[in-house]
């Protein structure tokens, strides 16, 4: 039942030799590894305006020089994540970086902020996509929650079915979003030119402005650099490339640059010629858009594919996300299992483990996750900072041709990162505080979970010097309920083992019981040896252990084995099993645990 | 944990030998057994009166031949109880008096009836009891379902606990609402007597009613009757008594037959002489305690010890459920778990049973219970009959000294019974369908279980001219994951039974992986052989259990066994184990229901 709809929902499992298959071409690779960078046009330049409003209306022209530093900044990314692509061409990104130049500290401070922020992006923007939808159809704003969760899980199962079959979905909004947000632009710019739209709703670049300070200028500029979430994401992403991969990747991260820095300076430059202001209940596109077109068909369809963007801009942390935790389990740090590949080829532990972890933060927040923006910000900056003070110690170490150059790029990078992210601490501390605490706290995690690790590899190595100890010989106990077939087969079983000794025990609720148990027994089976044991508080499992207890420190002195054998009925029908007590499962559950015991569950199978 | 919880909620285990301990006396005895029943008269005579108000107040002095009807059931059926209850001292009731003079089905009807019937008990009196709280506090009416649950709880830890304990802490409330009904009725009395109430509030006996049918009487008489739901339960409940437990349990039903027929006429004739009409708002019990003594002091006392006896009507279904249940689980109707004792000596099983059935009833219906009361009297009346025809047969069959006498008595009890649960069959057909559908579905049920029973001991029995064949040989496979001293210890144990064969099985997922292990294993075990499967789609189960098959089939022919021994490392601590893969379980787990397979699991303790 359960593997049927697995099977529907998720496709028939592929052999591990079609991985190459999997691969993505550039086209796909920049769907979905792209769209969490590009979907933040959406709101980028808003955040740049909200913060500027704060000092007046003619404070907007601002956002053209705070739009230049952000393409900087940008330009500064894209050519340093470049050449990580190139010098870590096996993927990792900020990790791998920081862990290979900064030390295992600042990698594992780079990962799990990385891993955090996956997980945020998909809560993030599913909510604001869910949001969008709602608002258009305000009698579903009360399902927010389940819709959004609805959302995660369709955007789950489609990861869970491959990378190129979810790519080949997801390509198509995407590129329609870069298209009319494209078209918007240009029809913006075409009724600017033609003088269509007048030249007094702004102030002038150069306007002098009163109120303005370093802080609220710096301020601003942090806001609008959360637009560049998500340009990392290629280089953690790698392998998902087809060959050869570095160069591939390193050009769609080219082009990625290159759609980001036009549709944001695009939309920045129309906010500034309209002179849009923010408004609670319509989003800057919005205005634009309205602008531009009048609420007409374009209009919708931009707000439809903006509000759709919004949600599959959740699909770069599906991407990006088991790919960071592949290197971080090959490296110990975190569970093993998210390195197995699933059903599709795709690493499904990873994908469900992200799924359920953004629905969590979901229905904690009641899909009102705006407030996680901030933190989610730094812990993008965070690792943006590492990965590139690691590229620079990198080439300071290993001085290649052009070092000089390449060191330039970096230390500006690493320059502008750093203090995005400090100005981030020192101007919204209220929403960001917490990352100070668990941060540091996945890092011991970590190191935790690596020691546990390396501590059981060491007991699993085999150390050629070390003597073998044989075992000399066995005891096999077999609790024994009755006189019964299933005892019978189990004694069968022990007698074929041919151990040292079989011993039957039986557990008596009362005294009478127990004398005629060893009566008939000793007709029955005069060979095999019966210990009882009288139980007066009704209990099996108590007195049993005991006597294991007892037979085990006896059985320690002269190196032998005990084994419990355990006769158990298999019926034949499911619902049977409330018919019967279950104590046979009862006793394997107590004692496997227990200190070199082994236990065997000997089935007798019922016929009817 | 859940242990020092269990512990401080029910208290130290007691010995078997402690049984007789637990035995109740005459004093304790009533008051556990009866509170459903003389709890009834706060309700029986309104019903009573509502109906006889459809045809408007002229009719209600009909309420007081009609009472004297339900006087005469009321006489037949402890007079008949009374005889059940030396005929059959080991309890059992109606079950066992239909099943042995009226055969199987019919005492399998009875019991199920009997046995929904508990569970309804519980479920109607802990809503009743929950409304008559929330009424005096209307803030509280919100959590009706929650308080319900609540008190469901807490009537069953005092269970758990035993019940000559509960009982002690019941006794109070229900002597004490015997007393208070009393003094209320005295009180009334008097005031009549020495004519401080109009006479001229009732019309007289006798007077012509309009309207009157034969259909409409007989409701009204069904609807009274329902005051004598719960007489039964001391019939079942005989060995929780103390020695001589018939007489004391006969002692104890006369007791309670004089208590409930005086308290029962005292509050029809009060109603009747106070003129009493039933208000939605308020109960016939809560208008004649007003009259009777203003809204003082005393008046909320009867309120509220009303309240409290409706809760403890739930604890009849506790004495007698388990008792029943253990009568029907030791002829094999019901799993076999109803019949072993606890550790506070009480059968827990049958008690946590109810508790969650009735739980379950007060969810679904949402704490409103009141329209399964048709359905509960039927229930009642179903069992009622069966017990008093079977009876009947038995003074025919049996025909003893008096046995006409006897004979008689039986005969009347049979014939209201019957004419009652037609009654509410004809008059509330609506709501009492549901009985013809589930009663003949449980007797079904019941018939299964036990063919189910009689299969499985027919199938355990030993039959000494059977041949017993001896296993020849044992093949023993050992599923490898690497070379480390999990496996070692292993194939150590594997070794020392020295089995007809070991083989060791690895998994390989690429064909490289597959060759390097066959090296490096056949220099560390040259004497163990390897079988190394591959597996393309990733799984180790698939061609693992594809593997056994094989072997087992060959295994067969020569009458072997095939024992696989799973090596399983147990970690130092509880959340190392989220960071393996659990394959050990996930192996055993799909292993365990094959055919004839024994499986072993080997431990493997690491020591940090």
């Amino acid at each position: 039942m359960f593997s049927i709809i697995k099977r529907v929902l998720i496709g028939q499992p592929l052999k591990s030799t079609q991985l190459g298959e999997q691969k993505l071409n550039k086209t796909k690779a920049l769907a979905i590894l792209s769209s969490d960078a590009l979907s933040s046009v959406a709101y980028g330049p808003e955040q740049i305006l909200l913060v500027l409003m704060t000092i007046g209306a003619a404070a907007y022209w601002l956002s053209i020089p705070i739009a230049a530093g952000i393409l900087v900044l940008l330009l500064a990314l894209v050519l340093s994540y470049r050449q990580v692509i190139f010098a870590y061409p096996h993927g990792g990104g900020a990790y791998v970086v920081s862990k290979e130049n900064l030390g295992v500290s600042s990698g594992l401070l780079a990962g799990g902020a990385l891993l955090v922020d996956y997980i945020l992006t998909v809560a993030v923007s599913i909510s604001a996509g869910t949001d969008a939808i709602t608002s258009a159809f305000p009698s579903l704003h009360f399902y927010n929650v389940p819709i959004a969760i609805f959302l995660v899980i369709v955007i789950t199962i489609l990861n869970l079915r491959g990378i190129t079959e979810s790519a080949s979905i997801l390509a198509y909004p995407v590129y329609l979003f870069v298209l009319v947000i494209f078209i918007m632009i240009v029809a913006g710019l075409y009724q600017i030119l033609t003088g269509k739209v007048s030249p007094d709703l702004h102030a002038s670049i150069g306007t002098p402005v009163a109120g303005l300070s370093l802080f609220l200028l710096l301020r601003a500029f942090a806001s609008g650099s959360s637009a560049l979430t998500g340009v990392e994401a290629i280089s953690n992403a790698i392998p998902n490339f087809k060959e050869p991969a570095p160069v591939n990747a390193s050009k769609t991260l080219a082009a990625m640059g290159v759609l980001l820095a036009l549709l944001f300076t695009g939309i920045v430059w129309l906010a500034y010629y309209y002179g849009i202001s923010p408004k609670v209940e319509e989003t800057v596109v919005s205005q634009i858009a309205s602008v531009t077109f009048g609420r007409g068909t374009m209009y919708y369809i931009i707000q439809g594919i903006t509000a759709m963007i919004l949600v599959l801009a959740a699909n770069t942390g599906y991407s990006a996300f088991p790919l960071l935790a592949v290197n971080l389990a090959k490296d110990k740090y975190i569970a093993r299992m998210f390195t197995v590949r699933g059903d599709r080829l795709g690493y499904s532990n990873g994908i469900l483990f992200l799924a359920v972890a953004s629905i969590l933060l979901i229905i904690v927040f009641k899909g009102q996750t705006e407030h996680l923006i901030p933190l989610y910000a730094v812990g993008v900056f965070i690792p943006f900072t590492l990965a590139q003070a690691g590229m620079l110690v990198k080439w300071i170490r290993e001085k290649p041709a052009g070092w000089k150059v390449k060191l330039s790029i970096n230390a500006i990078g690493a320059l502008i990162s750093f203090t995005v992210m400090m100005i981030f601490f020192i101007t919204k501390f209220p929403q960001v505080w917490p990352a100070l605490i668990f941060l540091p706290a996945i890092v011991l995690v970590f190191k935790k979970i690596n020691k546990h690790y390396e501590a059981v590899g060491d007991q699993l190595r085999i150390n050629p010097n070390e003597p073998d100890l044989p075992i000399e010989g066995n005891i096999m106990l077999v609790p024994v309920a009755g006189i019964t077939h299933v005892v019978e087969n189990t004694l069968n079983y022990a007698k074929s083992l041919s151990p040292e000794q079989i011993i039957a025990v039986y557990v008596a609720f009362d005294k009478e019981a127990e004398k005629q148990f060893e009566e008939k027994w000793n007709q029955w089976q005069p060979n095999v040896r019966l210990v009882t044991l009288y139980s007066q508080y009704r209990s099996i499992i108590q007195p049993l252990t005991k006597f294991i207890d007892t037979v085990e420190n006896k059985a320690k002195e002269s190196n032998y084995r005990v084994t419990v054998l355990i006769p158990q009925f298999i019926t034949k029908k499911r619902w049977h099993n409330a018919l019967h007590n279950q104590s046979s499962l009862l006793i394997r559950a107590n004692l496997l645990y227990r200190k070199d015991l082994i236990v065997t569950t000997v089935p007798y199978h019922f016929k009817k």
